[in-house]
């Protein structure tokens, strides 16, 4: 039998929850034909934010990557929403926006985005591969160390 | 009668203007099929930026939110223009992408960038529901407070 | 005999390579239709990049237009790969996303990322005139001065 996303996400210790309400005029995704945008999405883990402040001060790469992944769960709970819960529905992640809460020294952003963009590939395999830009920002909302917003294609 | 975009837009105070001219190689907005695509967007009101400076520093949340509405009526003016004059074409603002100037310890960009998300919603009722990304960013051009760039489907 | 757009380039002595490959989960662009999605480039020249630091304090307006050129060409290069080689099948350069390294208090990110726009331009005619957000960021990866992604419609 094939593979599902759902027991890839399973086999990775990965349990999909309730996508975050946003608190303004604002949605967490908007469909538009057939493709899916999805806010950007900060690392809350159980209603906590993984990983607070700057690259480069605060928070370590190791951390800020564990932080981009917990952003990437959060895109795929948004999407899986999107999907009406049939994320066998995503035919691309087509991109992916990252950003860095970062001081003006630091340049492994990079490697702090690969922890959503590892996590995107590990899930969703070909399909899994993206555009995206990473940048390093002044500072992100709640003091957010990382945020992600992505692009995904659905049938 | 059914109240038109116009009609709210007038009960609300906002005249619209001819769009801003960009002074290079790029336009104010790009139609492709069904979407169009805004140029970032700077608080001008009447020719003079609404806002300066940092969050955080030289400019209040009030303030800032103030000057994203000041964006979010500068994208209807572009919107305006892309549909040659007839708002009703709108069907969906899809993503708004929110610039906040701010220093590294501000953490309610979410508020500021609410401004242009409310009054999008306010003006485009369920069609104004949208993504978003909002970050804090190092410095905006002509040292503007807030940027928004936006996406929207058209008929 | 038409001028190709293979010709503008030569006459304007840019020479196309092979684009950078990317070194995580993630692809130099995708396609999604007819749209390609590329993503951020730094101002790589011959794997070198030709500005580092910030604008404001590291780098002039002139070597930062000429490093957000620099990008423009690598994306150039990503979208050659996109074409199969033919990049007359380019119908239009819909955005660039412009990203200056800066400090707070640099105000003139327009005339940075216009180096990547005018070439778009130069490049593409009336097929390059595109929307543009152009910001001012922290810090960008490997210390890169700049960083353009872009979004192209292709036949």
């Amino acid at each position: 039998m094939r593979e599902t996303i759902l027991d890839r996400l399973k086999a990775m210790g990965i349990e999909l929850s309730e996508p975050a309400k946003p608190v303004a005029s604002y949605v967490g995704f908007v469909r538009q034909g057939d493709l899916v945008y999805v806010s950007g999405q900060l690392p809350f883990v159980d209603g906590r934010l993984s990983a607070t402040g700057l690259l480069g001060r605060d928070v370590s790469i190791e951390e800020g990557a564990a932080a981009a992944r917990h952003c990437a769960i959060n895109l795929i709970n948004q999407v899986h929403a999107a999907c009406e819960g049939d994320l066998e529905r995503v035919t691309r992640c087509i991109r992916l926006g990252g950003f860095v809460a970062s001081t003006p020294d630091f340049t492994d952003h990079p490697k702090v985005i690969n922890g959503a963009s590892d996590l995107i590939g590990a899930v969703f395999g070909d399909k899994g591969a993206h555009a995206r830009a990473a940048v390093g920002v002044a500072a992100l909302p709640l003091n957010a160390a990382v945020e992600v917003e992505g692009l995904f294609a659905i049938r």
